[in-house]
């Protein structure tokens, strides 16, 4: 019973696309975590530094943008953060006064390139890796690039066990951003590097996204943690597009939440959950992931190699 | 609006492992079908025909056998049919007689080794293709044999609109067994191929199958159908294994039914069911495996083949 | 009359499912076997590090899982090793202290997935090959996955003859791990890349099994060293299953030994033992293989590629 | 319990190289095997026509040939029989009037060349099939030509339940003989075609054949009926070589029996016998092989397609 | 006149089964050939490699071997050489260093099987092919395995012109091994391939083999050149059999050699000779291939393709 | 010893293209043999019947031919027979008078075509058979017709044994004409079929054909019966071509005979005869042919159909 670490998911927003304030939220909610449930691990929202432009259409049409569009993802470009930058550095600090590993979605800026990216910052080494978003959906592809073999990080990582003082838990965490976790091949590829913790930062906040959720749990028998923003009009530049403008109300709901935690045997841990700033913590027993691949493992005795093989083209280091 | 095909799951169960029995339920199941519902397509539960000897632990221990334990696979073997036989003539009669497609999921019998299959029967060609479960699971594997590349088939069939005759409605159909659908390259693999109608016979009857169906049609952007027995205590012989021996009932549940069908866009078209023995039937609008794949084809364009690629080893026919 | 190498058989168990404990047992094993005859070869049982949990049923049925079956999976997931590990190390350090090749029975675990492997150890080169157990049996395919093509290893190594110091004896050893003898299509790929010590680990002590290893010694005329676990109730944890849950007593047979040595002419050199605890030795003259392919060689003279051809699927290296 | 059948084997010799002397004793133990044991089916040893010139050199040595050699082989050509022939008829009509399926070993004239030979007689339709030896062994090499893919038959039967009138019991047979027992390509062929009685003849009366006989049946899981010549010299010409020259006596056992009935298995049914005449007799349960199979099926769910195949060059009829 | 090349024919024997000193002796005669005749492609007897274990037994009769018969197949097996092998290297080495390329029987060991072997060694390419004897004779079989469809090479060869420098002669090289040469579809296979130096090592020294070599090269209309060994009894181990075990005789023939060489008309242009050692060299002016076709083409003109087909099983590089 | 026959070759001439003194030379010869020789079997040499225009060029030249070439055609027209015919019925009633069997060779009419044709003559049926020349040669080619599959006759006959009587002697007669010895798939074909008989009419008489004759009976196994034409200038017309115009002389030799009788052993039984008449005969031991066989059966147990098969295109009566 002692391979148990605590782990928290937090649904919120970022703060109208500005960084500082954006950064203190994130302190504020991962001390709150820390102290309030004890946590080891946190995973926050994508996009939660940087922000998610819902609704904004960058002023494209298909064969046509506008200058309003180009100064829109000016100040989108302008609100993202580089890596490494002080930014970072802040993440960085925060994890280590906590001792609390953070996973978290940011816009990343690369030259006049965004991504959007989740990052991985340990307490005790600092940022470890990152992951960039390998295929934004539909209008996201107006501004962010997209990733590739060299970013898909497989983060191992030595928990002391939350129940049992000075027992090491060894585990490896992975992240799929929003409609990434549709991506079949790209879970087989978490899962065939030993993913147990699967974090999900996203901005779906569908009802259908619970069933995935739950899905790629039983699938990959592993935790899955997913972070999603709930956010209003109010969080929002005033001039931020809106889904009607003619009824434009500070409380409107842009992204709905439903953040969530599940088992390696597909069993809800906590949430999902609807309100606007929430951490859900639950306890993930390790030994779960293997109770579960007892009954499937699709990477090992449930995998056919002789029939299906996946062929990742991963760049050396 | 005229790619419109009718199609139906049936939730019912083998008749006490006896083969005419069944046949004449399908028969009956069938004729109901077409005839109330005007049906075009129907899918029957995994190992429908051979039965599934559910808690039957076919007297087996890690490294120890035992004589009763060989004496049920005979039973069990000589209750499965071979393909062909007169038992799949007989289906493929019915399916000409009701001019109905067939994906029924039967235990087949090729010499020593049985194996959990999905039989395609066509109304005019009779049958057209089966595929044997790549992957038993757990106890599964003391009963059954593995299939392999050379029975996946993703079967051509063009309809005709339910909704405007003589317009033709060409589309496909694949079929995945129970648990083979957590294994995401043999979803990957029937995508590729242009699976639009996908089958999921199967027995599982948990409540977390739902998400899992419902995953796969938005991940596939496909219909799902999926056909789950119902079977309680009497629908077995006699001296079947039960949950609780000491506690036979006839009405006790062995599998707890869960048919649905879904839409490519993730809704619910009919079910789930808990019903004994049920018909559910949905209109297909086969358009709207477009209209899904307009926001994501994880074969297409929201695959990444420069990172990830599926090498399948299909034997050439 | 130089070409003549000396070979041990170990007849011993698992230990309680206790790792260090067995590899206790396999350097005592493998340090009596060198110094009191002066062995140049050692194989040890199937699964003996690790262990067989035999009579277990891990709690399935068909179509059910339980629980109790997935601790009990995780005690055994927990009792494997990996590869490499400390676990092989240390193998790898007493075959080089005591000069003596090992070829051992082990489980595997790689993620979530066991596999009943056959290591190869050698004293200059540690841990050369492995064999991982193509087709598990029955009960076995609850807890173990399936091997491919990449370890079938056939290794080639050069012994110092026993007889004549200086003489070099080049010779070839493979493993196939009990119900594996009974794959002809496996055993003739061995013969053909020229196995003359062929090493079967197993736990069949039924004597039909004596019956197998002669005529696979004289089919493939190559020496075979079949070594079994001896076992006793006392030999597993306490509340492992047994034969007879009401008649417990620490010295039922678990299972039953038959470890044995028999020439390429189908002669026994040694054993069959039913010993608890015994290390079987022989001298193999491996001119005895050129022998009796004068009379038969089923990869050569004696096969008739023109009418039957074996095709192994191996992939490169 | 009404799929069983009453098969024998005969342990008898040639009668001095002597046709009809031979003939007669088919058509005697033949009658008895029916009127006593009320057998269905029996299998004759090796050579039984046309006789095993055992202990002849046919006076060869490497690069050298002597005219004696030629006028014995001439002698031995004469004594051989064509397919068809009055012979052949003979056996027919005997099998006709007793209603007993015969396979048995005869030495096959065609042309310059002999063959060792098996044929299968069926009461109804006579002469069915015939099996020629692919692979002379030894000296042997000398006398008899090689069968190819063209003779490799397995011949399916209906028969009637001993133990059920009216209940067909519907079978397959397969004839290897001697020492193409160990060829495993040329096993595994015939029980991937569904033998179920798989038929020995042979001449080979070593300890170790029972072995190999008792392997074989587990390892195709298939009732394995040998039949061996019991000869002393008194059954040879009188001028016909012998083991010892110089110590000729009558009751010299030439060639020393064992034949055996063996089930799917293992269980030896009837024998091993070394009396010089005998027709061993026992009832075989073919649903003993779908007992057997569900343990082990070599080219079922214990094979590996995907590692292993076999290709056969078997031309078309 | 210009194209001629020089070629010669070694009649010789293996060194008491010695294989070094039968390189010594392939070498010096290698270079007297060239240094003395200018030949530029030589061609020894069967078997010169490995030795020609006339008169033996190997103490097989049928249905039997003895202990010894393994014994002495043991040491041929230890004399044979595989390929490639450092012995093979020294006959390249020779080759290269002479510029003389080289046809040479040789005894094959491939595992357990010995083969009757052809080389071809190119002075510049080393090693380029191989043939293997289709169809050991009578007591042969004992001890040498067959050869098939992959091992029956027409080499293509550019020699220089012997009367005129830098004129290219393109011609092809085949070998038959001893009674090979009595199969009619092998040689017309040869024949068909445009074989122009047909090469026939052999042990058969009867004055019918005169007759062959002069029909064969009439037949094919290519140049004939057989080398036989000439051996006495003394170039054999001292214990090696011999024809009157009561008359050794160290200068008694064993072998008693025939080399010849002879045109595409059929003319003898030297030999043939029944001296023990002896190069037999003439020129061959491969303009008389054509001239003779012009009489006869029994692949061409003189073929009846509409009456009689050559099938040829020649499996793909 | 009983399986004898008595057979003679003539070699003789035709008579000046004159049919009705070469019918009498005919029944003359044919006389002698049964009278002085007692024999069974007469072979006559290759277009004895119509004669063998040697030294003839029809006039023709490449692009041209002149009349006289065409008249002379017309006289050989005029002197070949058609089949049936008078000449044929005469050769039928010597036949049936002497009770001898025939083979000879005729130039056969039909319609404007001549064809080299060999007849089988019976004394019991008459005419049985003919064979007609597949492959003239050379200029033979301006005056014959080429045969097909339809006339490749090998003939059953039972003779009497001639050292015992009432012994039946079955055996196989067939014939190829001249150069149709040098085509290996005729031979092979007549092999196939059984040929014990194999007769050769010839008009080669050059000192090479004994070698081929020599080597068709060692490698078909079979008695080789050649008979040759022996003529000089006087056996034909005057004004009929010659060698040498200047040099005509009646007693210059035009074909030099060469007739002969050989065993399958290859031991020359009679001739070869340089005289200008003369009848050879030899007893013809059948069981020669088997005692032959079991050195070499190139049809039978010295075949590789896996590796060569021959295509007859022989079409059906």
């Amino acid at each position: 019973m002692a391979s148990i670490i605590r782990a928290s998911v937090v649904q919120s927003c970022t703060s109208r696309f500005n960084l500082s304030e954006t950064l203190d939220k994130f302190e504020n909610l991962t001390r709150l975590a820390k102290e309030r449930d004890g946590t080891q691990l946190v995973v926050f929202p994508e996009a939660f530094i940087g922000g998610y432009p819902k609704w904004s259409t960058f002023s494209c049409a298909v064969g046509d943008r506008q200058p309003q569009g180009r100064d829109e993802f000016l100040k989108y470009h302008t609100a993202a953060i580089e890596i490494p930058s002080p930014a970072i550095h802040r993440i960085e600090e925060v994890s280590k006064a906590t001792g609390v590993f953070v996973v978290m979605g940011v816009i990343e800026r690369d030259g006049g390139t965004l991504y959007c990216t989740a990052i991985f910052v340990d307490p005790v080494e600092g940022l470890v890796a990152k992951h960039r978003k390998l295929l934004p959906t539909a209008s996201e592809r107006l501004i962010w690039g997209q990733g590739d073999g060299s970013t898909l990080p497989v983060v191992g990582k030595r928990f002391e066990s939350c129940v049992q003082k000075a027992h090491a838990v060894h585990t490896k965490i992975s992240a799929a951003i929003c409609w990434e976790n549709y991506v079949p091949l790209l879970r087989t590829y978490y899962y065939s590097l030993g993913t147990q913790i699967y974090c999900a930062p996203t901005v779906d906040s569908r009802d259908t996204w619970q069933s995935s959720m739950q899905h790629i749990a039983l699938e990959g028998r592993c935790f899955v943690l997913s972070a999603c923003q709930f956010a209003t009009e109010k969080d929002y530049p005033l001039d931020h597009a809106v889904a009607d403008p003619n009824n434009r109300n500070p409380d409107n709901i842009m992204i709905n939440g439903g953040s969530v935690i599940i088992s390696p045997l597909g069993k809800v841990l906590a949430g999902p959950t609807r309100q606007p700033e929430e951490i859900l913590t639950a306890d993930l027993d390790l030994d779960d992931v293997v109770r579960g691949k007892f009954d499937l493992d699709a990477v090992g005795h449930y995998a056919r190699p002789d029939v299906f093989q996946l062929k990742a083209n991963i760049p050396p280091h």
